[in-house]
């Protein structure tokens, strides 16, 4: 979508379908906020009916849960649904003009079959979405129509890779990446399973889904490679612990040949010269530092003589994870400033 | 019952009726280590067929969770179901002679038009069960065939209150109480409700129930009054917190007359001086003070010139609260030592 | 300070004093994005020196801590020092003309017998600052060139109870009130205490301070009585519990006679009618609510027949209670909208 | 240390010195219930003169804290120091015969240049202690007078690699081992700095001493190996969360060849068959699983096809992490069953 300047004081009217979740609510939040939305339309599924103060009294909000009927009087419609109910319900909207971001994971795999192999689920829909991770695709965001909007840990993830994958001053070669994430809670969705409730995670970590998690062909592919193909050695292991926000990302790596802290900083720097949502951290990072924010702050947290090194990433997983992203996208793709809306 | 010195030798097949939930769980663990115990069978209804080991692998006990169809052969039966089930399921086991521990609120209200306002269930059995308060009804318990456990709610109230209602010098008049407790949020047991899940209960505090809460005519009970006609002002207000075990309880309370600090602090430590899990502190109490005893600590916090004093306590509410009452009365009740079994 | 309306277009210059602890780090936070401030130095202390990005990575502020020396050159001070320390530096910024925010205990009592008994320090100044709470004061406020902003307990306890005390339709005669509130551990300040570790408070609840409070002059004299000479009977037990933000009141309160629900419900709506951060709730409310928010929620929980009743508020300590209602007042006193600046 | 079998009704004065920390304190927990054991002094040095009762109500241990001058009257001697002051204090009382079990890092390291690289502090004392891991050194525990007791992280990383290593048929091969372990903050001690308060660590995750964590040494010095002359590729990266007790450590392996899952099974089945404290796995292991216990859950979560595998291992840093191993070795030492003493 190419807008011209005049649009930064437009208004656009904003739906959001699938609200009453977690990066629903969050997406509500924001765009309340935001000086160029009115928004329009809350759809919610089991909730509909209900009143936004019902669910989340702290949004001060007073629509109520509608259920989506196949509307499209919104300029704008994000999609904030489980896993599969996206892919039927996007491409009409797509063949209307409207402009789509779906926070799914539904449209992130180029792959059928990967696609189908970890999220267990037919593909139905042929639509192409753009992939949504401003700091790498910002051009292509830009033009695009829709957007699908990256996984919480594959941003955390790929915005830590990233520079040594794709600096265009060339690649840094790399023999292998394990990965191990802390993830909040807030990730499962606002669910009500007995292992998710405060007795069983309070004070708890918990890892699931080891290597076999649905983030990891996207990871593969926004860094160029594949799970079907590897280019190089690839792991990634998701915890839970006792955190309701955020994502703390373990990024140990094998480079083919060593590499100086030096040289490692200034690639890093210059491929994210432009980013305004990535801090590059000299000290340690923590979860504490991005919560209730957009950013991703970035730490090398360790280089050897040998080539080795581990990287820090952390992000708060409804934010820069989620709905934050989401909100980013769209800013780019109205011609806004990517940090409009955001407050902190 | 009344039995031989000779008797803290035996052991005793002791079952659990409503073993899967998290006091039936705490059972588990205590009996599993009680000298005198043989733990017989652990009986589940949702849960039946599953091993212990999948619920609880803290445990490390290598049981299945059994549907309870009538059994009779166990010396002791503990029933840890949720309210309203335990009704039908006594009766039986004491006319076949059995020793029964009860940890709902089936049996605990002699009242039955209380019972059926606060329960909100029909009672339907007239069996009449000793309560289970060791430090106020010793000597019933150590000559009952059964006993119904307090309330968690409760016990940490009445321990507070009854030196002033009970004391055999003769009790110090009140006029009114006014009490507000915080609950770990394992006091719901294992649930899986969004209300109770890890995102919503972490750095939370919420309160229900205010004035309705079926602990209420417990308390006025076993201090010698009721709801029904109470003989002095009384309020409850329960919360819940970010906690997984503990009560702890402020009691706010107006004397008829102005008493001393000193004489208050004689009388409780006269009423408590034969009780070992009973702990009058001189310094503040806190809920890490107690988790994982089953000790109940009590802290005159202030006495006013004017007959205002403010008394603390609490208690790990699936210890005291529950199981590890339900051990004591047990340990009663057989002629043991009433600290048997108990680690710390 | 009484401004026309072009004022809203206005910048100032603005510095805080004390900002490297909790309630300072959060003004910081709400003044880097306000739309009518240029926020100038940050002062410290033991922390002088320091880079913001050090010790609050999460704010993205590039400023430097700089000891206060005296300077004078800001239009708007907020002072956001531990009790005591801000008596001798007032008075000479309120000389030269500046705009005073005060966030700590020492211009908050009248009183200077309550005072020095309840803050244990010497009352040096004879300042006197209009006191913010706006709900309450909002005229004086408006015309006020100095503001000693309320303390958290008290904002949540007498936002619970000023209807019925200060009903411009006459109050409601008030017998006894009994308060008891859990509060997050930010209260504290930025502090390293054994007894504030994560260790010691995780899963705790510890009251403190019990009937000596520092609120509790502060409270009698806004709902226009006082501890020397009280009006009625007033308790208050402060707590902490496993939360970081948040104050949670239960207010117990007896009536001289009976009063109905709706006709509380409809004094407390009338009072508050201009207050766009009270929200009168009819469902519980809870901390997770305001956490985040300047929002003070308020919730009749319970009325029963005989002239008692359970009033329910909350707040976020750092915002309503520190901060947030700190940039409310500059907000007033700058003839700005209440709201302008706040995000959610 | 070689005993008779009537030994397990003898009962041995035991001393701590270092009682007043977290390590301490549970060990004093411990010991209080110990069958054999009369606990004697508890010597600190900051909280010298306070009682245990002062800082550690929940131990209803009535002892007062005393400086250490050298006393030799007890037969055993615990040692639960900061580390580097373990080491003047240990000689002199071996020389006198005790048996002695030091918690601290003084005397793991059996190369004193690496020792001294990282403890940073130099190795006073040439005494040499038996490593008193008994899942591996079972028999030189048993037969040694002084035993130095292995760390937190390092015991949960050895006992998930040791079989691969130390397999009697013959080790597995390995090329790399990628460790990345999140510890509970009482592993910091009973500390009072910011960093570690709960306002700072609640809802929070932070890694620290990236690659040069003194339990490097450590774990390859148990496995064969050493840091100074590696005979694999070998990373640590630790982490703090939001939980007291606990530590969950990810181990991601690559093997020189592919070994099957169920060959793998069996290995650590064999490996482990006599060792009452580690717990094979099926399912996923979790803190909860062991917080409180003396166990080590080892859960093999992922093996691919090309010999990489995924292997998870959780302990409770206080206990199996540290008082608990130490009281397992003091079982062993004594000729006692290990577990004795344990409750769960």
């Amino acid at each position: 979508m190419t807008l011209s300047l005049s649009d930064s004081f437009k208004t656009y009217s904003v739906s959001i379908i699938g609200a009453s979740g977690y990066s629903g609510a969050e997406l509500n939040r924001l765009l309340l906020h935001h000086p160029n939305v009115r928004l329009h339309e809350l759809y919610a599924f089991s909730q509909a009916g209900k009143a936004v103060s019902e669910l989340y009294p702290s949004l001060s909000c007073n629509k109520v849960y509608r259920k989506y009927g196949g509307e499209q009087d919104s300029d704008i419609y994000f999609f904030a649904l489980p896993h599969g109910e996206a892919l039927e319900l996007v491409p009409s909207l797509l063949r209307a003009g409207k402009t789509v971001i779906d926070l799914s994971g539904d449209f992130r795999l180029k792959n059928t079959i990967e696609h189908e192999q970890f999220y267990k689920k037919k593909k139905s829909s042929e639509a192409v979405l753009s992939y949504g991770l401003p700091e790498l695709f910002h051009e292509q965001i830009r033009q695009a129509n829709s957007v699908s909007n990256p996984g919480c840990f594959a941003t955390s993830i790929i915005l830590g890779l990233a520079p040594l994958f794709l600096s265009d001053e060339g690649p840094v070669p790399v023999s292998s990446v394990n990965c191990t994430s802390v993830s909040g809670i807030s990730g499962a969705g606002r669910s009500s399973t007995t292992e998710l409730s405060f007795s069983e995670m309070s004070e708890n970590v918990r890892a699931y889904k080891v290597g076999i998690h649905q983030h990891t062909p996207e990871i593969m592919q926004a860094l160029g490679s594949s799970v079907t193909t590897p280019s190089f050695d690839f792991t990634f292991t998701p915890m839970i612990g006792s955190l309701v926000r955020g994502i703390y990302s373990i990024l140990n790596i094998k480079l083919e040949k060593n590499v100086g802290v030096e040289k490692l900083k200034k690639i890093y720097k210059h491929f994210y010269s432009n980013a305004p949502f990535i801090r590059l951290r000299d000290s340690m990072t923590e979860v504490k530092h991005v919560a209730y924010t957009n950013y991703c702050d970035i730490h090398i947290a360790q280089v050897s003589g040998t080539g080795s090194l581990t990287i820090i990433t952390t992000i708060d997983n409804l934010l820069k994870g989620a709905a934050g992203q989401a909100m980013q996208n769209m800013n780019i793709m109205l011609g806004l400033d990517e940090t409009t809306g955001f407050f902190l």
